[in-house]
């Protein structure tokens, strides 16, 4: 069984045949003498509630029973929000699954217990960082790499706007990154992470992980909503490498309020059901339109029991700016991966100083953090 | 180079600041000082016009240099709406395409001649149909799309809601409606054509493609907005399949007009780019929320030039009845598919012989239309 909860904008005196309208669309989608007792029975939506809001819309609650709910991932895309997103106002605002639909994704290969053992950092949050901007020269990003892996940063990861000339360039980028970060580890006896990019044609992305794997490439960053989700799950699910999502894209499904679906639904639960490790969400106070708010539902989505699936990493950034540190650890507990773009490339002349400052921050606050009285905010 | 104009809101006194924002972020997403002159001329957007709209919005039209331009289709829709679907008010509004970007897309292979040539048909529109519900016995569906064929129809397919469990219940699926078309083609001479639905999980979908051609399937049914659209890219590319696309879960990126990308540059422009031979477009005045303004954008954008990209046809849907016949033949002209799903199946006793009802009508209409002053509304 699926329960969905769909926030609908209706009239009162009509929402009850909005609401099994909703339950026929998106299963069997026919006029109702066309669905014999049988197949209502199997396949159609239950409808369990019906509640006003403050605000005036309504929340409807529906079961979708086993047959129409047990399903790949793309066909669980559709029954949960397929037809219904050419309605107006319908939104998906809450997803929960029973054991037999979440047993068959396999969720976070690593999830937070498994990237903190490949890291080796515990009760802290994890610092990140991107090589970028696009257009630079590969040694010099792989030096950028290196420089954060000595100064002491956890993981290290491509731009997402950058997509390599074939897999001949894709190799000698991710080669050159992947041995300075190595190479910097060593140094260090640390285990600073490098993820690329995965970004190919849909035929060529097992080409591409396999490539990356081969260069000693441990973890890879994804775009569910530019690549398809069920494609994040299928490497998800065949490599053993971490996966990062990254959001691009995402907001036009949840940046209008009455339309479309949860943040948290789709960057959290969604984004791990594929088996994402760490999920970038857009950090409130930076450059992108998330709020606080917004961003909790997705850290809390990350984190909260999902079957036996592991919970996962958010990782806030966006904009994200070393005096929002503090506030940071505050509200998203040390399971949180701080991913500074700009604000660390631009902080001082030499990268691996600035990482060590941006360390000794995180450091200090998540002591304060857990000296003091809430030690999970989330 | 991509032009892409984006509609937004913002204080006229910020657009100009707003603009240089969006062009930074879609490419190199970085400060100023870390842009290199190099760079910038590479890869950063540049700023083409602003106008003010008559609704106090304003239009941003920012050109994409060659080197950012030229990408996989997933970094594509990165490039033209990826981070900022994360602000706010940010709508994508049209895309035009240079040749050399044009150039990496085969489009669609068969498009509004080739699929004509393959069933025969002139000079008027399409009669579509849809085997469902979702539950009825494989046997009962295969008859159905056997009379359908048997009446005259053009195009029997799936319902999309159909999601087979693993490939010998899709082969057997398949095979079995597949087999009932083509012998109501052997008694009527004509060549109606099965569409199945392809939906499997990313791994497996060209199994899935070519378990179906071995069983004579000509054409199928793929969700980009489910599957991800590089994966429908990559089937239209690599099998000789004709490809409809069904717009499930895409409302979510063009229900708010203050947000999210136009459903003529997604549904008609991105999707034909990716091979789409058929668009299934929300149909006005149907179950869902489509206007006729709307659903005439994606058919003009389906037809209109595109480099050398064959125009594609339009399937208006979404609960479409015989007496929408005549407006729809004179809005959309003869290359389109009137595809008809409950309306048709609930008609009367014999769907063959509602088949041939809806097919005269269609013909009266295309007559009337064809003989009357404005042959091609579109």
């Amino acid at each position: 069984v699926i329960r969905a909860v769909y926030v609908v904008r209706s009239d009162a005196s009509r929402v009850a045949e909005l609401a099994r309208a909703i339950a026929v669309e998106q299963t069997v989608e026919s006029p109702d003498a066309l669905i014999h007792p049988d197949i209502e029975r199997r396949f159609v939506g239950r409808l369990v509630s019906i509640e006003p809001l403050p605000d005036g819309r309504f929340a409807v609650t529906l079961d979708y029973p086993p047959e129409a709910a047990i399903a790949p991932l793309p066909q669980l895309l559709n029954l949960v929000y397929g037809n219904v997103s050419l309605l107006r106002s319908v939104r998906l605002e809450d997803l929960a699954f029973c054991d037999a639909v979440l047993g068959q994704f396999r969720g976070p290969r690593f999830g937070i217990a498994g990237l903190r053992d490949l890291l080796g950092v515990r009760g802290r949050p994890l610092l990140g960082a991107v090589i970028k901007p696009r257009g630079t020269a590969v040694e010099e990003l792989a030096r950028m790499a290196g420089a954060f892996a000595l100064g002491g940063g956890d993981l290290v990861k491509d731009d997402h706007n950058f997509v390599p000339a074939g897999i001949g360039q894709f190799r000698r980028h991710v080669t050159l990154c992947q041995e300075a970060v190595a190479s910097a580890n060593a140094r260090t006896g640390r285990s600073c992470l490098y993820l690329c990019n995965l970004s190919a044609p849909a035929g060529e992305i097992g080409r591409y992980a396999e490539c990356a794997l081969a260069a000693g490439v441990r973890g890879v960053m994804l775009a569910p909503l530019a690549l398809g989700l069920d494609t994040v799950r299928d490497v998800a699910d065949t490599y053993p490498l971490v996966v990062l999502a990254h959001p691009t894209f995402s907001g036009a499904l949840f940046q209008d309020s009455g339309h479309g679906i949860d943040a948290g639904v789709l960057l959290g639960t969604l984004f791990r059901m594929a088996g994402v490790d760490i999920s970038i969400v857009p950090a409130a106070g930076g450059r992108l339109a998330a709020t606080r708010e917004e961003c909790l539902r997705v850290v809390r989505r990350l984190r909260s029991p999902l079957g036996s699936l592991s919970p996962a990493w958010a990782a806030p950034a966006g904009g994200l700016r070393l005096d929002a540190v503090p506030d940071a650890v505050a509200e998203f507990g040390e399971d949180t991966v701080l991913l500074f773009g700009g604000a660390l490339l631009t902080h001082g002349p030499d990268l691996e100083r600035s990482t060590s400052t941006f360390l000794d921050v995180i450091l200090r606050h998540a002591r304060d953090h857990a000296a003091g009285p809430s030690r999970n905010a989330v």
